[in-house]
């Protein structure tokens, strides 16, 4: 028949109707056939009768098999309007929707190379085990929605921690969010009206991101992103022209190009937001692997016309939903205003177990250990990648991408074809670019991609492409 | 000097903290004083010195007290600026804004009387403490995001609880959300465009929400809300001249009116969204505390016309942000992306607790405890109000909230504010409305309003009111 996994987080009854889908997809159980009864297949399976039949339950319900009385389970035809198989739900049909969808989806690709996430062996002690359960129960119990704001006791945990990285916020100016990308989804809100500019960096995650939007919004322009930060000439000449009201930057290892703005760099973006009377929005996400460079635009501009943002998914667990916003003083009621209007409130749960793991000693000497780690799996890449040909900037040297422009006369496309075929997932540098420029790119994520089976795909790929070539 | 309760969920250096802006904030300490040496202070309170310097360099930070090398701490002056005590949040100014933000915050008030929620000691076992600390360390472990749509098991087992309410739904047509109000949010994004017309129940909870909109977003209309569902000629006459695209509505257990639509309105709904073409969100949060009606408007439509959401805070705890959509097919897909857009994906660890505790069998009991718990809370309030010659609509005869209207004589808004000085919360009908109509009624939650707190301060006042008219 076959087998279930008891130590699998996936619960026994969903187990079972997924074996049994895979089963009818794989034609080895077709139309029309009689399912196992439940007990026969209860006791085959060792798990009780209860189970058994809430999977059948579950399979009647999305019309995949019926219940015939006295008779049993049968197989139904495939739907003809495809609702049979809905229950798999489908990556978003768009280009960027189904990109970061299947990002977020572990169970897609054994190799996540081009992932935005450190490998869950990486994180597995980030949250002492030894205080979550106590925790958990008294959170649970306690019953009560977090403050809208977030509450006092987190948002006083990262004031401190934010202190450490020389940025001075008082714990008032924080608001938390659900993430860093529900962050910045805040401060669009209060900051942007329609038909206003947004200037983002070209190439950027957030230019990924913001490609979902409607046009109705607002209106995205760009600046080329050089390893340094932006190109200040081609800045200048943009925010004259267009007056946009949001600049969203990454100042420390840049997503996805790895470099740093330098600090004389910062001095001069937050001039020019003086000057054309902008704000900025320092997306700080992965600031934690960066293991030399401190100065952020946030540090310079003490919440004159900078919006902090930063979360723990990339540090500590992905499990966990949680960012947060520092904003200058002006703008935190907004925030909190949209917030409500937007979730209400966070999870007071997801809020208390990151501010007992930012009070504990040992977060510090988990950032310490993955900096090293990540430097460390940075290296080893680039020289393996280096002697196929693959080329990277020299002034990248930090954080957790590989910004990998690949020779001519590879076929990036096939390959990256190639690569989903063999469950390898690689993100083409052309998603975070507006222009063709990044053609011949991909975003490579240091931690992931070491793994020996896309070593192997590469060295086996490259040189028949070269062969051909 | 001042007590810590180590018992309390709030942080050692918190509770420090904050005894010292109280001292400070009631001119105990003042200006140029200077504080006990970290030493004394940790001595004194049994706390490590770790601690205290902690809550001493938060102070600083914050500018209430100032470090002098080699002589000590020492309070400020207050800032003129008032960043002094930006520490404490303050509630967003607009009304509306304001009375949600203080909703959340249990630390305002003693009696919360109208809060949306039931008191923590009735949810205490709602989630089985024997599973979660296991769940928790293998989830946060994992280290994986919880898949754009929401988790797999978490989606089966909300469309097997949902057929018990007769509601049939496939797992691939419900969208997992940060609660209820994230719900809304998503279905508002992917429904409706600028300039495009939402129609909602006068009075409702969801008018108060929608109040924090921006009008650049859509146009708000309403429909008087009887005891037994929307006034139906007056709803033809509005979808006739406005066309809306969305209807908002809670068929069970009204809030506030507790009253529910009765199954030929909700019929005669279903027709008039299918000949003037608007789709329906039928809002259930409280559906689940319904005892006798169990008949809903997506039980009727099964997906043709209407959203169904839903969520967790209210029957399993508030400090879990987790509630849902399920959608007609065709819009499953575009609501993905909207939740990938504003919040990428949901918190892993809520989505395994959830499911998990929905899966337990105890979750039945929990709620028919629930269930009994509100209906004798309900009656009890009815009587000893009634006896005050406060008046209720005899249809609205389940659910968390009674529509109180209060007699003429009573000067509401003198007794909502008696009441705050109380510490007990008050929520006027106004909130809850556009009209006039409402100016003498409160929302009261039946969990809450047999507190002896506010029976004596009723008791109390209304008699001074009746005596004084």
């Amino acid at each position: 028949m076959f087998e279930i996994d008891r130590n699998s987080k996936v619960l026994l009854v969903d187990q079972i109707r997924t074996a049994i889908i895979a089963r009818i997809e794989a034609f080895q159980w077709v139309q029309g056939s009689r399912l196992p009864s439940v007990r026969a297949l209860a006791r085959q399976l060792g798990v009780s009768i209860f189970t058994v039949s809430s999977a059948y339950e579950d399979l009647v319900a999305q019309r995949v098999i019926e219940s015939r009385p006295g008779a049993g389970y049968y197989i139904l035809p495939t739907d003809p309007a495809g609702t049979k198989h809905l229950e798999k739900m489908v990556p978003p049909s768009s280009l960027h929707a189904g990109f970061l969808y299947r990002a977020l989806d572990p169970s897609q690709y054994d190799t996540p190379v081009s992932s935005g996430y450190l490998p869950p062996s990486w994180l597995a002690d980030a949250v002492p085990a030894s205080v979550t359960g106590r925790l958990i129960r008294s959170t649970l119990s306690c019953s009560v929605p977090a403050p809208a704001a977030g509450s006092q006791e987190l948002r006083s945990v990262i004031a401190k921690k934010l202190r450490e990285l020389q940025i001075n916020a008082s714990s008032s100016q924080i608001v938390v969010s659900i993430g860093a990308t529900h962050a910045f989804s805040l401060i669009r809100n209060v900051m942007l009206e329609p038909g206003d500019y947004l200037l983002v960096e070209d190439p950027s995650y957030l230019l990924l991101q913001l490609k979902l939007i409607k046009d109705r919004d607002f209106n995205i322009i760009t600046v080329p992103r050089t390893v340094d930060g932006p190109d200040l000439e081609a800045m200048e000449a943009m925010v004259k022209e267009f007056r946009p009201k949001l600049f969203l930057t990454q100042t420390l290892v840049h997503n996805p190009t790895g470099g740093n703005t330098s600090p004389a760099k910062g001095f001069r973006i937050l001039s020019l937001a003086q000057k054309y009377d902008f704000h900025i929005v320092e997306d700080d996400i992965f600031g934690a692997l960066c293991a030399r460079q401190t100065l952020r635009l946030s540090s310079l501009d003490e919440w004159n016309r900078t919006f902090y943002l930063s979360g723990f998914s990339k540090v500590l667990s992905p499990a966990l939903r949680l960012g947060y916003v520092v904003a200058p003083p002006a703008f935190v009621e907004r925030l909190v205003e949209q917030k409500m209007y937007n979730v209400l409130c966070g999870s007071s749960l997801d809020e208390t177990i990151v501010a007992y793991t930012l009070e504990s000693g040992r977060y510090q000497h988990h950032l310490d250990a993955l900096r090293q780690r990540v430097m460390q799996e940075r290296t080893r890449a680039r020289e393996w990648l280096g002697k196929l040909g693959v080329e990277f900037d020299e002034g990248a040297a930090e954080g957790l991408f590989l910004w990998a422009r690949f020779p001519a006369q590879v076929d990036l496309r096939r390959l990256i074809e190639q690569a989903h075929d063999a469950r390898i997932f690689l993100a083409p540098g052309s998603l975070f670019s507006n222009t063709r420029d990044y053609d011949q790119y991909l975003r490579l994520n240091v931690s992931h991609c070491n793994d020996p089976r896309f070593r192997q795909f590469l060295d086996a790929h490259l040189c028949s492409e070269t062969a051909s070539a």
